[in-house]
C-alpha cells in the first residue's frame, strides 16, 4: 500500500487520476492535492461526481513541496510550471510522473524551440510510453508522461517504422475530443462553436509534431532515413477521444506486402501488450476506448498508390493522459501493469 | 465466487452486465450467455469493446435452459420474451433477475392493460429497487429488475410521498438518452432525427406511468390520498442517462416548509444509501452518473405557487438496468452490495 | 426601401438580424452597426460567415445616437443597457424595436423585482407577439420583443387559456439550445460541461416567469380565475430551439372535452397565422423549425388524471429573437408579415 | 417563369430542393415529384417541416416518364437507377440534372469498375461543378452533379493542381456529417453508434477517389505528371457539412513559395467565383456553410516537410447536392446563378 500526491489537482487530468484511484487497490491515501485557487474547498466542489468515492473529506491544499511525503507524485500542471516543481521532489528521492511536456525532451532545445520557454534544465527522465520502454521505466525516478496525440500516433505506425517499411514521410491526421483543451472556457470551446463542427487548428506547427517524431526515430535502424512527421490536429464535436488516421506509403521495395502480412507484424509487435488491441475498420471506434486505457489500431489497408493507412483511438484523458501515468505507477513500483486501470470502454 | 448466466446477450443492457462483472470480484465465470441470431459466434462480434476483457473466449449459445446450472441468471429479454422463460428457472431453483417488464407488477391485469400481452401467470417476484425493498430482495428468488425511468422516478420524490406532505398529482417530465432505445436502428434512432433535437414521445400512455405510480403508493399513509402519476419523456440528442425533472405542489398545511428542510427530509431517508446522493442545483449532471449506479438527487426549491421541483439523474443502463440488477444480485447472494459496480460518473 | 440600423451587432442576435436582412427586399442597407468593442473593425471579423453576403464593406462603429437616422432602429443590447439607448431613440422618432426585457412590462416594479434593476422609466411599449397583439403593434413605435422561452410557452397554450377550460395552475418544462446564454464563453456553455448532459436551471425562479404569466393573463376573461405560471428551463445539448412541454389540467367542468376539440380549438386560433403551425406528436421536431421563424404546435393529448399535455417548438434565436423582430418591422412598416423570414426549418 | 420536376423525392436531396425551391423566385411550380413508395401522399408526411412553404397540396406520384413535361428535371435517385431513367427524359428534350454518380464518369469502364455495377450507356453529360466547367454547363442538356466529397475536395486544390506547383501525390483526409448516409437508418447511423465517435470508413476504396482524380487531371498541363489521388473518409458527430483536409507536398522546385502567395493563386483562381469563399484557419468551420452554397477554404500553411495542408468546407447537401444541382439550373437557363441559393451558413 502506498500514497500518493497530485500537483494540480483541478484540472481534468487531476479529475480523472482520482476517479481512477479509487479503485486503484494498492493505493492508501491520496496524501495532498494541491490547487492555489481552490486551497481549503473540499474536492467534491470541483469534482462533485467524486462525492461518496472515498474522498469526501479530501481537500485542496496550496503547494508545500516540504510536506509532500508520498511514495509517488503526479504533476498535473500545465507546461512550464512542471520543471519548477519536479527538481524539488526529485532531490527528495520522490518518484514523479509528470503529465506536462517539460520533461519529454531528451534535447532541451527542441523544447524551448517548441514551446518557446526557458527550461530549468535537464533531469534524468524516462518517455513514459511503456509499450517501447518498459524496462527503462521500471528504474525510472522520473517519468515524462507521454503527449495524448503522440501516444496515438506513436503506437499507430511504431511496428512499421521498426520494420523500416515505409517512406519517410508520414502524415498523421488527428480527431481530437473537447476535453483536450482543459477545464478552461474559452471561445474555442464554446459549446455552439464547437457542436455541428469539426476545425482544424495549428495545421502545421503543433508542438506534439516533434516529440511524436524524435520517439519513432528511436526506432529506425542507423542504415534507414529517419521519419519526417506532418501531423495536423482538428477539434471535434465530442468530449472525450483521439482518433488518428495516419497516412504513410510504402518503400517501393515494400510494394508486394499484404494486409494480412501488416496485421501480422503488428499483432507480433504487440503481443505482451496489455493495452493494445488490434482491429479491423469496422470494429474501431472512440466509444471502445472511452475511459479506457486501451488504445485500439486499425486499418492496415494499401490503396492502389502503395498508400498504407493505419488508424488508432485512445482516450486522450486516460491512455493519453492520467491512465497511461498509473500505468506508469505500477511498473515503477512493480504493481500489476493493469491494477486500477482494467476497463473496456463505455460503449455505447 | 459463483457462475452467472445471461439469457439475451446481444443488447445494450447484456453488454453492461458483461463490462460491470468483468470487474467483479465473486464472479467465477459466465456459464451461458445466448442468443438465437448470433449462436456460436464470439461475443466479441457484437460487443468488440470488451476484448482482452476476460470474454475472449466466450461465445453465444442458442438458448438451452435444461443446461443452465448457474447460480444467477439475468434475464436480460424483451417484453413477453421473459415470461416463457422465467418460469423454467425458477422451477430448478435458480435465482433469476428479470430485467424485462414482465414481472414488475403484483397485478397482471395492469399488466396486461399497459402492455398489451397476455401473461402467462404470476410469480413471487420482488421489485428490485434495493432504496425501498432490500428486506424483501435479501429473501428473494425472482427479481423483477425496475423500469430506467421508474428508478429515477420513484427515487426522486419517494422522501416526499412517504412524508405526505405534496398533493397527490405528481408530473414527471424525464428526459432520455437514446440508448433507451436499443440497439436496433430505426428512424427514430436514426442519427440526424435526433441530433440538434428533442422530442416528446408517448406523452401521456407511457407504460412505465402506472409501474411508478403503484410504488409510490405502497409509501403513501392509508390516511392519505393516493397518488396520481402523470408522465411524459422525451428523447434528447445524448447517448445515455434519464434527467427527470418532478413538478410536485406542496399540500395546503406544508406551504411553511422551507427549502432546508426538505433537503433535510431527503437526506434523511437516504441516509444509510450508497448509491443516492443528495446533491444542489447547480452540481447535478449526467456526466456525474455517467456509467455508474449512483442516482443523483437535487433541486428542491419551491416557487411563488407552492411548487416543489425535484430532479434525479441516473444512467439509463447502469442504474436504470444492469447497474441495479447487479446491485440486487450482490443483496441476494450476500455480497457487498457495491462490489463490481461502486464507480463514480465518467466526467467530462 | 429602407434603412435600418442595429445597437449591439456582436452577439448572436445581431448576427441573425444580419443573416435575415441580407435576403430582406426593402431593406437598402444597414445604416450603422455598434460595438465599443469591435469598432472600426469588419463585421466580418466577428462573423465570418456572413462574407459575400453583401456586407464585406460593413464596419462596427462606436455607439452615436445623434448620428443614427434609420427608418427603424434594432437594440440588440443586454437587459439594462436598452433603457438607457432607447428613450433618445423614441425621442427621434425613430420606431425601435427592443430585443433585451426593458420594456416588456407595462408594471415597471415587477420588471424592478424580477431583473434587480432600477428602471428609467416607462415608455408607451408594444409587447411584441404578433400572434395576440397585431393590431396594437401595427401603430407602434416601441416594440418590446418577446423573450426567447415566453414565445414558446405562450403560444402553447393561447388558446386554452382563452377558452378558459385549463385549471390556473400550469407548469412549462422548457428545454433549450445552448445559443440562448450568448456568444460569451463560461463553465455553463464549455463543451464538455454541455455534451452528454441536461441541466436544469433557475428552477423556480426564471424571470421569463412573470412575462410568460402577465401575458396569458390578458387572455383569460374576467369571470375567470387568473392563470399561475410555474417555469423551469433545463439546458440541452444542442446549439438552437427551445422545445417547450406545457403540463396543464382540465378544469373539471371540461374533462369530456377530445382530442380532436382541442385540436379545433388550435386551428381555429391560429387560422390566420402562418408562423403557427399545428402539428401532431411525431412531426414535431426543433429541427423543423431550425433557421424558422416557425413556431410549432402538437401534443393535445389528455391523460387518464385530466392532465393535458402541449408542446411547442421554436428556434429561440429566430422565432424567439430576431425573426420575430423583423416581423415586427415588417408589420409597422406595412410590408408583407413574411419578407426576408420565410424559410422553413434546416432539416435536417 | 419555369415549372421543374423531381425524380425521387423522398431523401435528403429530394428535400433539400424543395427547401431551396420554395423561395426561387423562378420557380413557377414543382410539376411532379415522385416516390414509388409514397404515391398519393402529401409531402408532409415525409418532410413535416415543409408545411406553409407553398407545398400544402403537392403530393408524391408514382413515377411516369411520360406524362413529365417540366423545363428540368432533377433526379435525386440512387446509383444504378438514374441510368434507367434519364435516357428517357434526355430524348423527350428535358433538360436534366442528375444527383446520382451515373453520369460523372466520361469513361464508362471506370464508373463500371468503381461501382460495380453495369452501365446503360453514355450520354453527353457535363460534369456540374460550375467553378470548372461553367462554359461548358451553359450549354448542356444532362448535367452529372458532382459527388459530396468531390466538390470540397477538387476545389480545394485545383488552383495548385492547375498552376502545377505540388507532387503528384495527394491525400484527402474528409469528415462527413451523417446525413451523407441519407434516410433510411442502419447500426451506422444509429445515434449511440455516430455520438461521441469518429470513423473511418472504406479507408481506401471509396468511389469517389477516381471521380476526384480524372477531374483534377483535366487541369494538369500536359507536361505535367498526372495527380494520383488518395482519399480516406470518416462519418463524424454532426449531421450536415464535410470538411476535407488535403494534404500535399510542394514539388521540390517551389519549396520556396510562401503562404501569402498560395493565398493569391487562390484568390485569383477563384475572384469571379461568388460561391467559394477564401478565409484563414480560424474562420473556416461548418456552422459558416450549414446550408449554405458556399464552398469555404482556408489552410495554406506550409510546414517543415514542404507540406503544403489545404481545408475546405462545404455543406453535403447544399454545395455537395442540392444547392449545386440548383446552381447548375440557373447556368442551364440562363438566371442569375445565385437565384433561390444565396444564403449564408446558418451559424451558430
Amino acid at each position: 500500500m502506498v500514497s500518493v500526491s497530485i500537483i494540480g489537482g483541478t484540472g481534468y487530468t487531476g479529475s480523472e487520476l482520482l476517479r481512477l484511484l479509487a479503485n486503484h487497490s494498492k493505493i492508501e491515501a491520496i496524501e495532498h492535492i494541491t490547487s492555489r485557487k481552490e486551497s481549503g474547498n473540499s474536492i467534491l466542489k470541483i469534482h462533485p461526481h467524486l462525492k461518496s468515492m472515498g474522498y469526501d473529506n479530501l481537500c485542496f491544499e496550496d503547494i508545500d513541496l516540504d510536506k509532500i511525503d508520498s511514495d509517488v507524485v503526479f504533476c498535473a500542471t500545465p507546461h512550464g510550471a512542471s520543471m519548477n516543481i519536479v527538481p524539488k521532489l526529485h532531490e527528495k528521492g520522490i518518484k514523479v510522473i509528470d503529465l506536462s511536456g517539460d520533461y519529454r525532451f531528451e534535447d532541451i532545445s527542441m523544447y524551448e524551440e517548441w514551446y518557446n520557454l526557458k527550461h530549468t534544465g535537464k533531469l534524468n527522465a524516462v518517455y513514459g510510453l511503456p509499450e517501447l520502454h518498459r524496462e527503462l521505466i521500471k528504474k525510472a525516478d522520473l517519468i515524462a508522461n507521454p503527449g495524448c496525440f503522440p501516444t496515438g500516433a506513436i503506437l499507430s505506425i511504431a511496428p512499421l517504422v521498426e520494420k523500416g517499411i515505409i517512406e519517410e514521410r508520414v502524415i498523421f491526421d488527428s480527431k481530437t475530443g473537447v476535453s483536450g483543451a482543459g477545464v478552461e472556457p474559452s471561445q474555442t470551446t464554446h459549446y455552439p462553436n464547437v457542436n455541428e463542427n469539426i476545425k482544424p487548428y495549428k495545421i502545421t506547427n503543433h508542438r506534439h509534431t516533434p516529440e511524436i517524431e524524435k520517439e519513432l526515430n528511436k526506432l529506425v535502424e542507423v542504415s534507414n532515413k529517419p521519419v519526417k512527421v506532418s501531423f495536423t490536429p482538428h477539434l471535434a464535436p465530442f468530449t472525450r477521444g483521439i482518433l488518428t488516421t495516419a497516412h504513410t506509403y510504402l518503400k517501393e521495395n515494400s510494394l508486394d506486402i499484404t494486409q494480412a502480412e501488416i496485421v501480422e507484424i503488428y499483432t507480433k509487435f504487440y503481443k505482451k501488450e496489455h493495452f493494445v488491441r488490434v482491429y479491423d475498420e469496422e470494429m474501431v471506434s472512440l466509444t471502445g476506448v472511452r475511459g479506457s486505457n486501451f488504445c485500439d489500431i486499425a486499418g492496415f489497408e494499401i490503396d492502389r498508390n502503395g498508400r498504407l493507412v493505419m488508424v488508432s483511438a485512445i482516450d486522450n484523458l486516460v491512455k493519453g493522459a492520467s491512465g497511461q501515468a498509473i500505468q506508469n505507477m505500477n511498473i515503477i513500483l512493480g504493481f500489476d501493469e493493469k491494477e486500477g486501470i482494467n476497463y473496456c470502454g463505455l460503449k455505447p
